[in-house]
């Protein structure tokens, strides 16, 4: 089965995620420089969602470079990612608006869990799909990145019962970690295409 | 004429569609817990419409990789197919804020049973310009799974008058049945391409 | 310059403008059938919209699959063009919700001619590009389809101070007329292309 | 890395941003002509800012034509330039609702200056990807056009304590400096590529 569609599909929902969160920050009422302060927190939780789903399509963009075709399983576990994903705008908004408090950070950081198990699930269904020993499987090798930020928002949303700022610096700690692009794959592809590939591309 | 504008277009709006039912679920007003609460109903109608969706694209996706071009027939059937969709996200929050009540649940399986209809149509469109006898008519088949899908939403629409919780369980049951993608038709173009068209797509 | 970002970015701003317009119809309030009724008029003018968008979208397919190619002009037609169709949403809301008075339906027809202008405009920029002797020329023609739906557009706006309903008419017609795809680019594009392309599309 | 996952996911969220905008308009309250007047600013800050979003999407398309691949600084740096392009559709609002006063049209002048800073950096992380010496960094030469935009959002932004219809005119004016899309990568294009490619495009 064609990948392109499922690529072209997740990269119109990814848009429209990633655009349809600025609809959150309402137009300021006054015409006052004073009635943009209440849209700080709104404003801040938009930067860091907006990283987040740059940070998705990225890797998304990278992971199925790798990939040569699809299957029905990995159609649902990209669907079931989207899913998630199309959660961050709302729990992004209630975050802002809530300045940061417990509950809002708390769900925040549900969804961002929620989204690293679809992420985990599309990339297992993705290596059984292509084999242990394909390109991609070597590709993504053991995904400790994965791994590491999925036990980070564990800890993060316990960490809300204490001090959802400590939350909060903690999922800016995970942006950072996926800021840079997954180059695991990116060098795997490059190693191993042939040079005239490249030029085409 | 090309299809593949057809399906750009076609994945653009199903992509809104799916996106926009989120905004649906307004952001809660306080930042307890408990705030939360009065979303439930909601989000489990955003789930049930955004698994249909899926279901549609999947069946969408599978349906136009048999088909090799279209005609002004198929452009409308499909067309309408997209209008039925777009009235999803609607359906889904009117039933969702109004706790799975009678005539919201009616009006849901209404839409449902246009869209199975429109799918239907499409397909009839699709068969007759590519012949009997081609690749895509041999993988539909009978469609007996659109069949059986048409008479549950209609036996679900009356069931309304009875117990509308019903009718949510016989749209669950539909979408169940649909859930796995199309293997009849992946399958069949699986067995007839040769190997060498696989690895390039 | 290549025509395919073009057609990609006009398809999502098509596809946006035909979703959005859905969101103008507001959830019904209450749970009961009667709660529908005030939404009649706006889902009757969003079926109306609807079937314009779809007709611009296709006539736009069937445009741009006659071209070879695509110039700053024609870039600068084309965005005309998706501004006068980004109103279409305003305009079908503000007709819907006031049952089709005069001023509503006569901004709607406004709409609706700019439309029909902004269309003619990107055509004669296509023509110029391609030369008067090349295929998209003499596949568009003369034109009349355009040129009758300019001026009923025009004669629909000045009847909106006898009867709104007159004009409503009038739309409806040339919704009407247009609902054919234009096989005439359609039928000259299949008759000079050698069949192998066919297959290929 | 491919160019066109990239092109496609700009495309779906720039059409997003120019589409959205419209939704800032809301449908007026009477069914009477006048309750337009209100809506006269917002409209005129909507044309401007659908002026700019097709600039900048017709820059990018011209832009990244000359490209031949992408690395992740380039991923990034688009990514930074969709975040301020995001905030477009909200600084219109603000200013048309606002009758174009102070600080409304200080905002929208930070945000047209901070998407200018944005594709100076995604064009400086191309030619440094490409080299010196590649069709894209002589294309895009000096880009005094850039430099000089750059300048007027500065002076316009300053301006706003004077009056701020100067800077509103400034605002005109870069727009009507980039309104003819970038001829010096096209000629360069066209100059550099055998004929026989031309027409497959």
């Amino acid at each position: 089965m064609e990948k392109g569609r499922l690529e072209a599909f997740s990269d119109g929902v990814i848009a429209i995620i990633i655009t349809i969160m600025v609809l959150e920050m309402k137009v300021p009422e006054g015409a006052n420089i004073k009635s943009l302060l209440p849209l700080y927190p709104v404003f801040l939780s938009y930067i860091l969602s907006f990283i987040y789903v740059g940070i998705y399509w990225n890797n998304h963009h990278h992971t199925f470079q790798a990939a040569t075709s699809v299957n029905g399983a990995i159609l649902w576990a990209n669907m079931h990612l989207l899913f998630w994903m199309s959660l961050i705008p709302i729990v992004t908004g209630w975050m802002g608006e809530n300045h940061f408090s417990q509950w809002p950070v708390l769900c925040y950081g549900i969804v961002l869990l929620m989204n690293s198990i679809a992420y985990a699930l599309m990339i297992f269904a993705l290596v059984r799909h292509h084999g242990k020993d394909s390109l991609l499987a070597k590709a993504i090798g053991k995904d400790q990145k994965g791994t590491i930020s999925t036990i980070l928002y564990a800890v993060a949303i316990a960490l809300t019962f204490v001090n959802s700022y400590i939350s909060l610096a903690l999922y800016v700690l995970v942006a950072c970690i996926w800021f840079i692009p997954d180059r695991r794959i990116e060098s795997k592809i490059v190693g191993e295409e042939p040079p005239c590939e490249k030029s085409e591309s």
